[in-house]
């Protein structure tokens, strides 16, 4: 398999981040299969036409069923709101296109694994888009841990904050209805926290959580690209049907202690999304806005020069680091889907399963749904028992 | 009242940092009352006078009925292990000092609140040892909060990180025996947080905690200093009775949400007593270990530098600054203590309550408790139910 | 002029980056002329074929006088190595087409003040890739200047710092041979601090500099990509004739003082490149390691607040940001050539000069060489004398 | 000699930092010999009077005669207005007393070797006050070096930055008028520039400087205190006869480049006393607002984890660091003061020269007139031929 044939569902946000990284891969990893931008779907006509010129992908149609029904496609990109990627997700499966899913997999958990077990039952791939996992410096803390530089694992604690919904004047755009987005802060930005907990650290064994929505109502929106958004005219509101922000404390199989919070109302911190791991021998601390940087502190080293050391991961010994520029030359947040998607191609090239996949999204979500449990019933809750 | 005859009971850390206090302030707070130092107290004769005469008080003793009885003390200032707070506590408000307590104020929120009910019914002054309030950066954040620069709060999030018994074979000393400190982490820690939420928030409504002894047993102890320690001989071993590690959220009378994190576990981390405050107007970060500095965000900043400012709180601007050196001339931890003893100087010299004193010290011992309770009984506890 | 034809004439670290750029403007820039990517030219047959594959190009030659000679070509892009630019520059300009070199200019301000005649004679646009300027936080540095919200100019002083040559056994590459690169340290990084000085602050009336070359000898190198190499094989070793390091001081026309130092000996400095600027309302600072981030300081900030703000110049407030992710999602190294790229396409439609071009080669190698004279004759030198 | 007898000529800024360090001592380094504050000096008898009060010494005069003569004192501690420095030292030296000068230890170099020579002649011990070396930090990075960790020296770069003058209505104090100050930021700020560059990497052998005044003129004062000052009434102005900033590049005797810079119009930096030292094997840097840290590189750290480390230089390992608080427990700017009295009050208990002493007074004089010359002269000057 020298080349993989794409269609897209999806072109806001996600999609052309995505687009992009089919774009580089030949250029930056000519030794991947090549990506082929056949065909991208949305739902409105001129919108999806001028993405497809802008974005290079050969054709544009507005029903994904068309799309999914093509011959000469291979993998399904599913980067449409998150209440669209199970029916999509299951008809892709059934033609038997590989799968690759943004997060969060599903509304639900019990729409996530329908859609694991359709991906296994039709013996497709099957990615999805954690792709936080894929910046170098995360890459790193990874391997530190796996080759056991840090010890026993005694802490992981991650704070994802965003600022862009603190002005209550900001319109109800998408991501604040409970019925697209499943959930707020805590899908949006928690999903990602989750991963990277598991990814580093493990499964957790139970969780207890509590969440807020700030900001009740707020006006009906007029257009939205990103993040950002205008209010619409006439002073309508509407209520905020999702968590403003979300936090939980959870246990690890391997005895860790976890902290998690994700909020959208943390004013200064346009997207901080952070983590630290503290071991027996070692600790390591990750903020994406900083994403080139590993801070990463030994317990070993000699008595008089311990300290973190703020490890710039684009040296050649940082994994992907070769493609790109010499040390010190960073990287941005791009890079990451370019990573992920290298992932999937090579993937896909060795007929393996790419990692994360839709276990992984299943995972997420029965934490993330054992979280909600524990927010409703002010107990804690483990997440193998949903 | 123009000097404040003192008998201080402890010499160790604590002991060293209050004497340093009463030696500071004639110098560098010369309108202050003049801290005359009278008499020092413990139990082992040798060592309490060889720090009689290295801290300078004018007699030492070792018994603290002693120190209590005396006609020429005003105030009693205890310092020494948790367990012993209450009995001298109580024996001094009987005889009519004033007290200043070292935290946590007593082993039991029943004990704390006999102390309180005992200082205002014998009508002295007491105050509390919760000295990083007085970290001038620290007042900032209070003042930025009191003016209503941060607007409505939104979250805390505090973790005091150490390190110093991460390595297994560090001795089992006081501090990790719940019979002389009450708890480990939380109570040593964790209450200095609860303090400083407190102080900047406002009271805790509810909260749910979670803790763990990482390392169950340790050999037993040679001496200690400080946060320091040897190994005993002999290579016997001794169970540790306290947590490593004790983490909680709490839900804020104001609506704010609080994170909470102290544990001793935190590779990499000396003295990580940090937190942050997010409002609807701005935000505050604050970390010990770069105690002179105060990160703060303003939501209203013009739109092109928006950012957390990097405040050094050493201009005249700043609380207690004109009473040390030039802007930018930083000081260090011991001047906690010396502003906090001002405080409690200056608050008898006017006759008022000094702040926080043993009220503040019963309103964190019912958190801590109520983490505890949370912790045993795996759910929600109200501190106001205890 | 909706499109621009482009050849271009070397392949290596800078061929790539321009390559990607030309790549990623019809999508992140749809607004901007269309790159045509038509013609790649380099010695190596191989390699330059290899090189059009995987970047994108239609053809490729090795021979650049066919490349200057084609009609279906508008710009040409040289990023050869220096020794190369002048003949290049001349031919191309000659046969009427636009162009954009790399920096520097040329070896000597005597062929880079032939160059920018050559252009000039032939009515050709002409731009220099100082590509540091193009970083959203270095335009907001600018913008601030030039609106005198930092007011008076007194400092700049700027340093760019690598460590990649610090090993004494790293081989003899053509970086390090002053009959192709011209200069060391000098030219490579102090050329971008002197274009960064040029930009913010203005022109520079003396200067006075000194150098060293720390290790003489070098073994005789193998091959070598980006900024990393192997040593050859037979222990070979070859003198090393370019500076390792170059400092120097300046005074600006407008009053202000300046401190530049460029070195590959600066261990734990993969690419500090920096600078600061402090003005009577202000100061800002920027190090390209975090190049995301513009540190900014008022003086007028209210009393108990003034402190550098991290600004995270990703909002729509600062330059290029619209086209990229939500703010606080960065962006790297690769996106200050597609920035500057714009701005030749753009200039290429809107029938003007780009900046920075020719002029400001000019300039900058007559500060490099006012500089080296300085170092020979240990005497002040005034650029406008050469 | 258990303890030694002070007399003190200055009560303002230094003489309070001084006074402190007395207090300090007896009660953090009990071993060292106990300084007894005998005589504090002034010129303003009320002013000196309350100065002694305050600062705890037991008499005040107003004329330094009166305090050279007497014979309880041991030690004349001389933190005067610099211009009379000199005939304080030399009258004190002839006394047969040891001396304890605040830096610089004279307005020329040929008064400051006359100094030297006296207290030579004299047999006195003698001691400069360039209190920087002995922040714990400072100390680290000296110990590296001399261990050969950081290997060959290529690079000291260093920065003194105020900005306590930037507002041009700041008044025309004692520091800004060359004939009681001798210069302004070059002696001042740069001079401990210079003793840390000869304190880590040895003598310089040539040096060269540019400076400058921006604001010619000044209103006069009214009073001063540290470094904040009142403007005087009348609107009366006079002329500033110091620098503002001065800038100097250097060459080591050891091969490394040196760039200093000392100037009190960098805004935003109230006390940014930083260098950086790279050498073959490793690099540190140092910024006094930050007192506690020092950032250290090691280039043969793992391939992966290299990266500058922040060390606290608060654990045990650390000079000084156990006569303080646990690890992580930071101390402040009045501390250096304490150590520096310890090493001198050690040095005449070990009947030795502290270090650093008057030699070093006369070798940082060499360079500032050297720098001084080089601006006048616009020439390189090489210290030793003055």
């Amino acid at each position: 398999m020298n080349e993989v044939r794409i269609g897209m569902v999806g072109y806001k946000f996600m999609g052309k981040a995505h687009s992009h990284a089919y774009r580089d891969i030949p250029m930056f990893f000519p030794d991947a299969p090549r990506p082929v931008m056949k065909l991208i779907c949305g739902r409105n006509e001129e919108g999806v036409r001028r993405a497809a010129r802008q974005f290079g992908w050969e054709e544009a149609v507005t029903d994904w069923r068309e799309l999914v029904r093509r011959d000469d496609i291979d993998l399904v990109d599913i980067n449409a709101p998150s209440d669209a990627h199970k029916e999509i997700a299951l008809a892709a499966a059934e033609a038997g296109k590989h799968l690759f899913c943004e997060k969060p997999l599903a509304l639900t958990l019990a729409d996530a694994r329908q859609m694991l077990a359709a991906a296994e039952a039709a013996g497709v791939k099957h990615m999805i888009g954690f792709n936080y996992r894929f910046a170098p410096a995360v890459r790193l803390a990874k391997k530190l841990i796996d080759e056991g530089r840090l010890g026993r694992i005694y802490h992981f604690r991650a704070a994802f904050l965003q600022d862009w919904i603190i002005d209550p004047d900001f319109p109800l755009v998408w991501r604040l209805d409970k019925n697209v987005a499943g959930s707020g802060a805590h899908g949006d930005l928690g999903a990602h926290l989750i991963d990277m907990a598991r990814y580093l650290v493990g499964e957790m064994t139970e969780v207890i959580g509590m969440s807020e929505t700030f900001v009740k109502e707020r006006p009906l929106p007029g257009s939205m690209t990103g993040l950002s958004a205008t209010g619409g005219t006439g002073g309508a509101k509407g209520p905020v049907t999702v968590d403003d922000a979300t936090l939980f404390m959870a246990r690890f199989a391997c005895g860790a202690l976890g902290s998690f919070e994700a909020t959208r109302f943390a004013g200064g911190h346009r997207c901080t999304n952070s983590f630290e791991v503290n071991g027996s021998l070692g600790s390591v601390k990750f903020d994406f806005e900083r994403m080139n940087e590993l801070h990463v502190y030994f317990a070993g080293d000699d008595a008089d020069v311990q300290g973190f050391r703020r490890v710039l991961a684009t040296d050649p010994a940082h994994a992907y680091a070769d493609a790109w520029w010499p040390p010190g030359h960073t990287i941005g947040y791009e890079h990451t889907f370019i990573h992920e998607t290298v992932e999937l191609l090579e993937a896909l090239q060795e007929n393996r399963q790419p990692v994360p996949n839709f276990h992984d999204g299943v995972q997420c979500q029965a934490v993330l749904e054992a979280v909600e449990r524990s927010i409703e019933q002010k107990r804690w809750v483990r997440p193998d028992d949903l």
